[in-house]
Formats: C-alpha cells, structure tokens, sequence
C-alpha cells in the first residue's frame, strides 16, 4: 500500500516523496515538518493565490520573517567570531553579508527560482527575485522548525561557504591572484580548466578544476566562470593555507 | 557552610544572592546562567575595562546583538499577530515598536539605569543610554540562555506590556480619552489620583489609580503622571471591553 501511495504522490507538490518535497529536503539539508510553509516561499504574488480568509498566499511576508531572522544569526555569528570588532564594525561586516547582491548570488547558486510557482514567465522577474526567495525560505524555516534550524541552515548555505572575514574586510581580495602570486613566487605551473559547462543560458553553471605542477588541487561549480575560478582558488588557498604562511 | 558563603556573598557583585544578581534576576524573571554576560550588559565604557586579550569590556558590542534579537522577535510577533499586513505594514509596525524613544521608555520604566557600572555620573549620560542598555540586556539573554529565553523576556517587557497593535496603528490613540468619553456618555463620576510621588527628580515614579463610580478600577506606576494615567486607562478599558463594546 505504502509502495503505490508514493508512486502516485511521487509528482505531485506537497508530500514526502514529491518532487517538490524532495528539493526543499536537499536544499535545507533536513527534513521539512510542514511543507505548507515552504510551497508559500515559493509563491509568487502573480499566482493570485488567497486563504480562507482572503489573505494573499506568497512569499512577501516571509521574506520578512527571513530577513530579521538572517540579520540575527548573521550577528550571532560575527559577535562570536570577531570578538575585537566593535559595534560599527559588526554592523558593516553584517550588511556586507546580506547585502541585495549577496542574497541574490546565494539564491542564484542554490537555483532557488526553478521551484518557484508564478503565472509570469521567470525572465520577467529581476534580479533580486533570488534574494528574496533565499529570504522568504528562511522564514519558511523559522515557522516550521524554530530559530536553531534557521542556524544550521544559515550555517551551511551562507555562512560556511561564502562569509570570509579577511575578504569582507577586504584583507584579501582576490583568493585566485593570491593562489597564481604564490604558483609564481615557486615557479610552478598551474591552470583552470573548464570541465563542465550546462551550456543553458537561463540557469548556465561552470564547473573548473585548478591544477598545480600538474596535480588537480581543487573543483568548483558556480554561475560563472570567474567564480567558480575564485571558490577552487579559495579552497585550494585553505589546503595549502599552513604551507603559503610560511612561504608568502 | 552553604549560609556562611551566602552572608558573605551578598553584597558582592556577581554570585547568586549577591544584589546584581538578584536585581537581574527580579528583571529578567528567570534565573541567569552566567552572570558574566549581564555584567557585561551593564558596564559603560568609561569603566575603561579590558579582557584577558585587551578587548575592551561594555555594553556596545551586546548592544549590537540584543538589536538583532530584538528586531528577529518582534518580526516573529507581529507576522503571527497580523496575518493579513503586508511586508510594508509589517516593517511599519517593527520600527515604531523598536524605536529609539520606545526603548528608551522601556529602559527606562525599568531602571536599568541603577544597575550600570560606569566612571561617569549617570546625569552625564544621555536619554539614549537606556534604549541601549536595554538592547545590550536582551544580547546577554541570548548568549547567556539562547533564542527561546529572548523570546520570554521580549513577550514579558515588551510585547505584554508595551506593544498594542490598534494603539501603533493610530485606531486609538489615547485609552484616557476613551475611558473617559465612555463615563460622560454613562454620566458615571471618574477621577484619576495620584497616590504615589517618590519625588525623586533623577527616577521619579508616579502611581495614578482610576476611580469610576467610586470604585477603584485599575491602578498604574509610570516615570510621567501622564503616562501611568494613560496605561491605567488601558487597563480599565481592557477591563470593560465587553461592556464598553456594546454600550460604546
């Protein structure tokens, strides 16, 4: 009985085993309790959707709840990692953080917009139609699991991958000109290579293998070819960290 | 020995039974943890205190912490309170809740003022000074206990007594002028005494009782005559909800 209910549920939006509900599980990284929460940060107004109260049904409020949400685990986070940072510092290193083009860049990386439900085709959203989902799920998250889901979650999307300190402080700009400086100064050859490419224009993504004296050292994918050059040079920074320190 | 130790700690600052901490305690209504982030929360800089590594040690850092916490519960409150305001309604509200002079009122009806350890006397400080103490309290709780005692503290010092969505919407704008339009129109005598001044012009505290029909109703303590008439009136009008809804 169970096998034929996911069979027959396996397409449709809400329930476990759904397409939908699997996406939402692999992006949080947990499983979802009520999905309700997430399919709303996924609406967009254009959907016209209402409740039994006549209350519109998408993503805007909770992309309020999201933001105030983000600005307090982002906080938590510098307040506990810069302890010589004062105030002014925290409160520029934050908005550093969830700046517009930030979010949209991780909502852009974690393809959110291909589970939006819109009746206006996705190349007339704009830009910040990233950000925002990025946000609303958030507060999908605080709704349905509470405030140390939103920080696992925040920890492994946001913070982990992207908030480096010395490069929001602007101590490093570039990890790939630090990566070819050194590659120089030991006179070994190095190169990116682009090993994939989906070649689609709407959501295209780059995957890039940096190689050292002929030894891949790190991979990356990302929306563009510049930055998934900078995000293997970062990891291939952190790997070789101990033996640049010395050297540098 | 226990006894022994508790005489001898009571004066001191920081152990349980001293007066700090049975102040932060009666404040807070739940016991601290760690009575260090409390500390913390109530050091001016002129202490010119430092840690262990140099940093120096004052409120401005959890001032920074408690902002965010604060905003994040308040945000949570109102998108249950309200579902049908829009992200521009909800931003609305938040800001009018944690405005600077809102903040200043709540620290001020506190008296966190007494608590604070500073070089410099307190008539130096400006208005802003207990907002911000305010703020670097609820930064303490969260480090000290997490998000959910945040959310406790906020709902019992803010939101309970404070946050009135009809009053912040403008649908109301005096609970005096209210109550009294409602006893003309039932010719019913009311009179509003003060029946305590403790007259002190740094912290002066007034407690206003409302009358009507020569029955005491509510009564009220507040730093202005104005305001404990204001807040007695409310809960006189809460009082009388169903009667002066059908009569008003």
């Amino acid at each position: 009985m169970n096998v034929f209910k996911k069979i027959f549920t396996k397409n449709s939006r809400p329930l476990e085993g759904g397409i939908f509900f699997e996406a939402i599980h692999k992006i949080l990284g947990f499983k979802p309790n009520n999905i309700e929460f997430y399919q709303k940060a996924f609406t967009h107004r254009s959907s016209n959707k209402l409740d039994l109260k006549g209350n519109p049904i998408n993503y805007e409020r909770l992309e309020f709840l999201g933001d105030a949400m983000l600005s307090a685990v982002i906080a938590g986070h510098l307040f506990n990692e810069v302890p010589s940072g004062d105030e002014g510092y925290l409160t520029k290193m934050r908005s550093k953080i969830v700046s517009r083009e930030h979010l949209n860049e991780l909502g852009r990386d974690l393809n959110l917009i291909q589970l939006v439900d819109s009746k206006v085709p996705f190349q007339h959203f704009g830009e910040n139609i990233h950000g925002n989902i990025f946000e609303a799920l958030v507060g999908a998250i605080f709704l349905d699991k509470g405030y140390p889901y939103c920080e696992k979650f925040i920890y492994k999307r946001v913070i982990v991958p992207y908030v480096d300190i010395a490069k929001l402080e602007g101590k490093v700009i570039s990890y790939k000109s630090l990566v070819i400086e050194w590659c120089q100064k030991e006179k070994k050859p190095f190169h990116f290579d682009v090993f994939d490419d989906n070649g689609n224009d709407g959501q295209r993504y780059f995957g890039v293998k940096l190689s050292i004296d002929n030894k891949i050292i790190a991979k990356a994918r990302a929306t563009s070819k510049k930055k998934a050059e900078e995000i293997a040079s970062k990891r291939a920074f952190f790997a070789f960290q101990e033996k640049m320190d010395k050297k540098l």
